[in-house]
């Protein structure tokens, strides 16, 4: 059995974003060197998600539209986890809907995929270096 | 360590539906051979599901109204992926509530599973042919 | 190749409750044995959460009013999965948004988190025994 572990850092400008980290995901498995598996994909902080969807612009202005009415940002008061000093609560709540980690199987070297999947990070509350982890099991 | 890979192929006639997929993929387990496990079950496409939950029709019932009122259909030009010329936006948006995967652990060769739990498809864009995959490593 | 498997089990008293079972996933690694892997956690019951997220009681609360104000437990005659007798519709839902499992990576022996990950159980329909499975696949 082969494992394999990789981080991948982002230092988002701007609140919010997504982002396709497909390519650094297929990096990790070529370094893996591993054909046949699992690949998880989290991520690590608990205002941020790892998702698989379509890399339309247009789609990606829907999800922020609707996860902005699901789950506002302001006023920033109606929730209890911002008198901690904190303005991020809506993130935590964004992040649930969207996921935290996805896994991929591995198969014959390749990320098994349907013929639009792509993995994105979704940011929810950036401005700072923040990471993802990608762990790959098999052989 | 052994690993299998077998795709599940569906063409739903409605727009929507939620089908029991539990019996193909206990098939797909026994075809391993692995008794100790994790088997991970994913639409390959993204306006589409795969989740645990009751076989009861009427919580089904109660998904579909509920998905339908948290990202509704209409008006199709609420949504900006929809200038693309499609008119599943809204898919995009119920597959990310419900979920892409389940990894189900498999344990004595069986899907180690609480008294109700049952997998589904779950279709938000059908009318077309469309693909879950099972990939079980273990042995 | 390895594998461990162990139950959770839980009887909250009220309706509903987060509960952080980081240190009993802990235990149940350490007793695994294993160093680099996988590690399931999922609810084995439809109308209860495993994921991970902060242990912080505001947060807490805010996902408690979302939870609500997105899936209402009142009026129960309002979902058609309680014309059988259940009271419990609100509960397979809100169990949809916040996620039935989390795979989380094993690595040197520990629990490979980020900064603030915890795991929880999220009960929505308690006042009952219900289980979580902890399935570890490494070595």
């Amino acid at each position: 059995m082969k494992s394999h572990r990789q981080e991948l850092w982002f230092n988002i400008p701007s609140r919010r974003a997504f982002v396709n980290i497909t390519p650094q995901v297929e990096a990790a498995l070529a370094a893996s060197g591993v054909a046949e598996g699992l690949c998880l994909v989290n991520a690590m902080h608990i205002t941020a998600s790892v998702f698989i969807n379509d890399d339309e612009s247009g789609l990606h202005a829907d999800y922020e539209a609707w996860l902005e009415q699901l789950a506002p940002h302001a006023p920033t008061s109606h929730y209890r986890h911002n008198r901690t000093g904190e303005d991020n609560a809506d993130a935590h709540l964004k992040r649930q809907v969207m996921g935290r980690e996805v896994v991929v199987a591995v198969t014959k070297g390749k990320l098994d995929f349907g013929p639009w999947e792509q993995i994105f990070y979704g940011e929810f509350d950036g401005r700072r270096k923040k990471r993802v982890l990608v762990k790959i099991l098999g052989e």
